[in-house]
């Protein structure tokens, strides 16, 4: 088989800073602390967020490449990190108007966000709050 | 679908320090030698072992959450961190009175010891021995 | 010279996650936006923040060590994380009420706190916004 | 079970330094500079590559381990790094006389060249060109 | 003392790809081979360099900010990122014409580029050529 | 001034994994427990320590580089790697037999052995013993 009709996966780190609180106005005070921990503080706290996007595609014969890097830029620069980027998640995030900004959830947000990418298949996305702290979403 | 019915899967790093030698009894010493090199070394030497557990779970409606991070730490500092941290693997950890600690038994090991976490289902283990290698166990 | 009184110097990493806001009261909206940039933005963001703590000290001939890292780790949690970690810097730190939290301005005010550690010399305070970007102050 | 029935995925990390640059000659000048951009400079650039290798093996009882290290490291170093390391690739590695030296296709021919090591199954080749890009292949 | 009377050191990653190749047209090609060992192999190879600068500065009163980070990122991007990207050192860049482009010459060189920044001191140069090597240059 | 006239500080990272036990035997055992914490546990424990060399050199006009790579590894293998890695230090290091293998000491004792290298002067030798922790010695 040539290289061009083989399967290959491609994946590329993006990075944004932002806001968050973890808080859920449904339940008490004292069981949002209880479940959030110092996450729920009240005044927010805020990380930088790693988010690396995974892509599967055809090689073109015309270029050897799956898909142009810079047009995956420009889309996650668009609908990813040009919004998020020094936001806070819970006021600028319309998503977050009603669901709490856990890591899982701002996972499959972003999934959501980048699944109509048109030059590749969205194949998962894992977002990385901390060095030690990673979530992955792979599709509904 | 609304992201309380979705899958995600979450990863998240512990680190321990420990000693341990690579020597099977039943192999005369040439053998040990050939096979493990200078992990044969009848002193013994050390890493820093990083373990990466990863568990995937539902999104918890009320929480935004596939499981609470405290109780994971909890749960693998009980069964993982506190026997291993500092020890020597071959003498101090039972699973390796029979057996060579290499690091796929390591990974085993690490693996049986927390497939029963409550809150959450175990996908795998990964354990980083040094900078360059690392092994993953997915279930038996 | 035996290695007892030879000066040695010790570095630890600490780590905390806040959220800021760049914004001066005193010049204008366009200015603050002008200097500042995305780091204006009203709802503030956040980082995760790498303290670098480097000490020096003689080596005790008890211990063979400068300093019992249990005695830093305490000192600089009860000064440094506690206070700071998963907080909004502007509203919850008494030293940026006054003052813009720019790291610079940051790493002075962990200086400051860090400076009375009773069993070694406090060098140098390295605080690391993003993986790019770092700031360190040696002392007034 | 026993461990030593089990799999177990072993991944180990290589580096290569290499220059390439991305033309294909059937294409114009200007059809270059719009896909490949600066990659497309006529002098070549580098990069330092990184290579995780991930083979999948059942425990040797034996042993404990899936496979010598030593043996996959002077098969990787033979296959790999001797003949790309410190090379041009589009000069020094017959593959690229008729290809494009993306990352994507030197995926592709490292797991080629890899793939018949005697005493692991080959899983995956992951190459990492920069710190926010990689390309993974698993097999056609 | 205020802080605005302070000095603060900042440090800033930059990063950038290139090739080189290590020769030296006055000595022998038996002499450049024992030298350079396969950094002289005759097609080149390349690196992705890591540039570390650090700079001075007392913290200005109006802004708690040495230097404004957009003025310094285009500054260096102008003067070096924008002339050494995706480039050959040997055939593009006019101080390597009658210079053997080692590491050593590399950081004097983007030293001397960078020294003029109008808003801070340049302290020193750091370049990574690989995770394990570096070079740094505090000036002449 | 030329190149060849400045000095240029070369740094160079080198690994070894090690296991050792921290225990004074002029101390009690309490005071042993107290002291060192789960670093005294009997059996000792291990670490993959990173070391960084650090050397200054005018730049030599015939090669543009301060040292040869190839003398200052094969140098510091010779000195530390070969003796250290994977070994006990209590056990194997004679200069551990009459001092406690503190972070401290272990540095202190490289810098020893490293001092001599006759291309260029040796500034300061740190070992980073884990992720968070590390110790620097310049010179007695």
């Amino acid at each position: 088989m040539t290289a061009e009709q083989l399967h290959v996966e491609l994946g590329r780190r993006y990075h944004f800073s932002a806001s968050h609180r973890l808080h859920n106005p449904q339940l008490s005070g004292e069981e949002n602390c209880r479940i959030y921990g110092k996450c729920n503080n009240p005044h927010g706290h805020g990380h930088n967020y790693a988010v690396e996007v995974r892509l599967s595609g055809k090689i073109d014969p015309a270029t050897g490449m799956i898909s142009n890097l810079a047009d995956l830029d420009s889309f996650v620069n668009e609908k990813v990190i040009e919004p998020f980027d020094h936001r806070s998640l819970n006021e600028e995030v319309p998503a977050f108007r009603n669901a709490v900004p856990t890591t899982e959830i701002l996972c499959i947000e972003i999934f959501r966000r980048l699944k109509s990418f048109p030059y590749a298949k969205l194949e998962a996305v894992r977002v990385q709050e901390t060095t030690n702290n990673s979530f992955e979403f792979a599709g509904e």
